[in-house]
């Protein structure tokens, strides 16, 4: 069987008209001989209306109930999608996460997969049906409701995929794929026709929205390719696999930039083994998820210590940070700033030295200083000030020659 | 264990002061010993705004996903009232009706109960925990999510109450309990302490809209008791049982009416085997419920057939007499009339004669035409003139006896 898994997210469906568009795709693609599963989000809104009636009721609701909740969204998309199909000919079924066997393990709110058993789907598509599956959820080994958290529909989607050895995995989206760089900042960014998993969660966490990594890690950990493409046109989009073949000399595959970030700096940290780790540790416990970390050299046997955080865990990471100083703990809060996050990404950086250099040279050219620097395999990104973050990701477009 | 089986519905949780009302209630009633379970309906409104949405996509949506699409109703009720609980220090668990272990059998949208396993309800119950089941909703031995139709939820909490073997069953309503008469047209009627199942069950088919039958006749099949009573008071209702004490004398329970029926009359039907059956053969293809049937002494060889039919279903009913007679089935159909349905009932009637002439001559006193009779073991029913129905039941209500 030629299974081809289909995710549609929240603003495909948001919609009578936009669930009628994506059952006449469907349609189209079953027609073009593909053994099609649908996985489909809550329609865009529902999921906050339903939280907002939650909070009416209680500030803090438990994350069971709010589960139970939260999964009444996808099971809307996934009838009322069937309907469209049946409205058009074709015949479909309906399948809610544990339906479809997608078993999970860990907190709610923010459960991972254990393992998808995908139910009677295979039958179902074999006698000619289209199978809509609720994305974003599951059932755990109680019996009780689960749901993934953020991207949870794209994880739903790639694990079936998986699960059901599909030929292909197509996750639409509101932009036509993965960019060399954002379009709105770069112009001449252009659609990259393939990238690999490692590179992808890269510009994933380095700014590009397009997919949250969870997903990705889940694609990568199981080797299950995926293309991102366009709800709203039928251009191919980016393919994302293991491996891809490119030319010799592709050094860096994008650029991302991420705005959305704060610095924080501490001085006066003693320079002693324990001191650094005392802070991450705080931080680890706020639940506030820290990104580039740099210790200068210490002098006097003290040191300073640079890290970035989203923008949103901010004040909750100068808060944790005051007690922890007021309790005793030597160091000093300095004032945090703004700052802007620009990555260069590519697996060619492995095998190649000078990428770095000639990052540093474009910006330093442009004039743009580097406030922070911090590096991975394939991954080096730059903090700059954040009314340069735009210039800098031009620079970097221009000087790894990507584009048109 | 104490367990009692409350259940509210859709106007009862209709919006979020409500779902905290029925929470304090729930509340009161675990702090006086009970181990409670409630079942509760969606929210008013919901269940029409999720039909309706299916509609704008599909004129006649399939069953199994309008089901798909209607258990989310009672699902986001089940979460809110927990959270409600939760927030007035009420330990609650939600259950759906497939966690509930509610099997059913038979078509989708009219399910029926194929058997009640509860789950895991009774651990959760010794736990010390409220369980918040969702009604009108089971699952079928295909794992489809089914539901039951109009006055599901009640349906739900009888067959749980019966299953976990609870001391007590109560429904609340927007309504005291069943009455003597309907206290808007008869000022005097009062609250009937108890009652039996049968004649609840006529009550319930003749018009009294306190209960739907079904879950009456589940009630009386596995001889659940319980109580109906009010959401908004805290007096006793009627209680619903095999057997009622009761004086010897009383031979009417109650006086019931339903203006909501359409006689229908076919004329010249040939007076041989099988030309009425195939009228009732028709109608019931149609999906319409005939109620009242008289056929008169057959004159000439052609007979006269009258019975009536919900006011909805008529002209459901007339279109398919009208193809059957154009397919060239002999007889006439005759102009529908509205009518009303007057019907005494009670278990005393079984063993004392009297009953129905008493009846006919009240109505006679009063200067009011029968237009049509029916009787069952237990009840007594006249169509009259829709404009002397209300009197009907007030001369009847008076007749034997009944109210203050």
């Amino acid at each position: 069987m030629n299974i081809i898994v289909k995710k549609f997210g929240g603003t495909s469906v948001g919609d009578v008209d936009r669930i009628k568009k994506v059952a006449r795709r469907v349609k189209k693609s079953q027609a073009e001989g593909h053994a099609v599963v649908v996985v489909v989000s809550a329609r865009a809104g529902v999921t906050n209306s339903l939280i907002e009636r939650a909070k009416a009721i209680q500030k803090n609701p438990a994350d069971r109930e709010l589960d139970v909740l939260m999964t009444c969204g996808e099971q809307e998309t996934i009838a009322l999608l069937c309907m469209a199909l049946d409205a058009i000919g074709v015949e479909a079924v309906s399948r809610t996460g544990w339906q479809a066997g997608i078993i999970t393990e860990g907190l709610h709110a923010k459960s991972r997969i254990r393992e998808v058993s995908g139910g009677d789907i295979r039958k179902q598509l074999k006698a000619g049906k289209v199978v809509v599956v609720a994305g974003f959820q599951g059932v755990n080994d109680h019996g009780d409701l689960t749901t993934f958290g953020r991207g949870g529909s794209d994880l739903s989607a790639i694990a079936l995929a998986g699960a059901l050895r599909a030929k292909g995995c197509q996750i639409f989206t509101d932009v036509e794929g993965v960019f060399t760089a954002d379009p709105r900042i770069v112009p001449k960014a252009t659609k990259i026709e393939a990238i690999n998993y490692e590179e992808m969660l890269e510009l994933a966490s380095s700014g590009s929205k397009v997919m949250q990594t969870r997903a990705v890690e889940f694609a990568q950990k199981h080797n299950i390719p995926f293309e991102v493409r366009s709800t709203f046109s039928t251009k191919p989009g980016t393919s994302v696999k293991k491996k891809v073949k490119s030319l010799e000399d592709t050094l860096v595959s994008g650029v991302a930039i991420d705005k959305n970030q704060v610095r924080v700096s501490i001085t006066e940290l003693p320079d002693r083994p324990g001191a650094a780790a005392a802070i991450f540790k705080v931080m680890a416990e706020s639940g506030v998820i820290v990104d580039m970390i740099v210790q200068n050299v210490a002098r006097n046997g003290k040191a300073n210590l640079t890290f970035t955080v989203p923008s949103e865990d901010a004040f909750r990471a100068e808060k944790a940070l005051k007690e922890h100083f007021a309790d005793g703990a030597s160091g000093k809060l300095g004032k945090s700033t703004n700052i802007a996050k620009v990555s260069v990404v590519g697996v060619g950086m492995r095998s190649h030295s000078g990428v770095a250099s000639a990052f540093f040279e474009a910006l330093a050219n442009a004039g743009i200083n580097m406030l922070m620097i911090s590096t991975s395999e394939i991954k080096i990104s730059v903090a700059v000030s954040p009314d340069q973050g735009d210039e800098a990701t031009r620079v970097a477009h221009v000087a790894f020659g990507l584009g048109k």
